[in-house]
């Protein structure tokens, strides 16, 4: 069983062991709101319904190996491969038998102005393997950049590219211009990714390029079912522009998208904006991942 | 009387022609909400305590000359000068007598990648004086730079600051962090604007930088109730860094700040990390400016 833990949201899955997925639950039993002599017995509750598979092992990543979680699990350094992710794994035995092996984060003290950390995304790392070269991209709320090279990962850095998104998107002053758009409108995307591509000296970052949704739309070179998307492509191409200024795409790394299929679309077009071709990498890449940390694939 | 009539809100002053105040009114009128055939009416009802002072002129600047406004007055085009500014204003008589000089905002038609805006802020830069050369800085929820130069407006520049500020201290990750502190932490709020004043290759935008804030607050660096000013430093220091970026603070201009007192504050602070002093403009500028465009002050 393979647990993704996260701060909203309880998500298992029921694994053979060469990957193939048998069943999946999710429910809103997220971390919040937890208290720590409460996990054991939600996680019981949450596999009743897989007890004729028992007994399984079980394999946990994300914010549940955190200071809110069940038990904060150390980080581990980078560089990191995953026999050193292993190493630092913790087995909380469960009442009755068995027991949940919990996968520690990553903490890059290279980072600055404070080290950068992560949990979750070691697991997909992993499972996206580290024996080939790569920048790995993995977007959501706090999207991720990571540098796997000679076989572990070495650097890391966050992007809070999500969230400020989603914040613009329902709150702010462009929320009020925008109307609804019945699908990805990719034009519209892409020429919000175009001006934060462009090497402008005019508009050379997000607090200033954000305003040409306004600007744009006063100018009638915006319609309002063009906002939503317009305002993603800055966003997420300022990202890139973001990731172009600390190196990430010096060299034309070979970049891997792993996450949702329309975050990844959208990843892939912004980086195509930027230059650069992008692979998507395995779907069930935690579910790889769990399986190699925890020994049960090679 | 002056009026500066926004979005949100009516604020008017009773002006001696000299400038002083009399007296001020404030509601919550603002142009929101409000149909075209309101505006007279929520006007008269507004001012009908100074009816002893009767007649007097009337100048009103803001949203209210907007698409969404009383009426929309066609933008002045940079370069702008005082009489510019005053033969683009349009005058609407009233019911019964007198009439309402709106003054018209401005376009900057050489931004990328559209035309840039403002409303309200040429009054204000009308009554700091347009003689001597200065960089102006105006701010608010959408923070303007601009450019005095030979007796005109020249140009200027649109920066989100303070809505994307109030979106992360209330809604986002880092609201949740932040405790509630008893008064500005000048010591927090300049570490903030230290990691974005830093030439640092891998904090080079604002979506890297928010993450630090956690980083921070998980190395034992940032406490609880230093949250909200590290914040504050980290946005209002990337707004400098993309002024910087755009030019704005090449051969260290003379830099005034006009705005209220607890914002100018941080931007005079915020100035300094980047190597610059900053003086105050004057308070009641947008007063002066009026008085002028309307041709009252010579």
């Amino acid at each position: 069983v393979v647990l993704d833990w996260g701060t909203s949201r309880f998500r298992a899955a029921l694994v053979q062991p060469d990957g193939g997925v048998v069943d999946r639950i999710e429910t809103g039993d997220g971390i919040q709101g937890l208290q720590r002599e409460d996990f054991a017995g939600v996680l019981a509750r949450a596999l009743a319904p897989w007890g004729g598979h028992a007994p399984f092992a079980i394999v946990g990543a994300g914010m549940v190996t955190s200071r809110n979680g069940w038990v904060e699990v150390p980080y581990v350094a980078c560089p990191a491969d995953a026999r050193a992710i292993a190493a630092g794994a913790q087995r909380i035995p469960l009442e009755g038998a068995g027991a949940v092996l919990l996968v520690p984060g990553l903490i890059d003290r290279a980072a600055t102005p404070y080290p950068d950390v992560l949990r979750g995304e070691e697991t997909q790392l992993v499972g996206l393997g580290l024996e080939r070269d790569a920048t790995v991209v993995l977007p959501g709320t706090h999207c991720k950049w990571a540098r796997i090279e000679r076989g572990a990962i070495r650097r890391f850095q966050t992007f809070v590219t999500g969230e400020v998104f989603a914040l613009l998107a329902q709150h702010s002053f462009i929320a009020r211009m925008a109307a609804p758009a019945p699908a990805a409108d990719w034009a519209a995307f892409e020429r919000g990714v175009a001006i934060a591509a462009a090497d402008d000296a005019r508009s050379p970052g997000l607090l200033a390029r954000l305003f040409a949704v306004r600007t744009g739309w006063l100018d009638g070179a915006v319609a309002p079912r063009e906002v939503g998307d317009i305002l993603s492509g800055i966003v997420v191409g300022s990202e890139f522009a973001e990731a172009r200024a600390a190196g990430w795409l010096a060299g034309a790394p070979r970049l891997v998208l792993i996450g949702g299929e329309e975050l990844a679309t959208r990843y892939v077009r912004a980086a195509r904006a930027f230059g650069l071709a992008a692979e998507a990498g395995p779907a069930d890449a935690s579910i790889l991942g769990a399986l190699v940390i925890s020994g049960i694939v090679a």
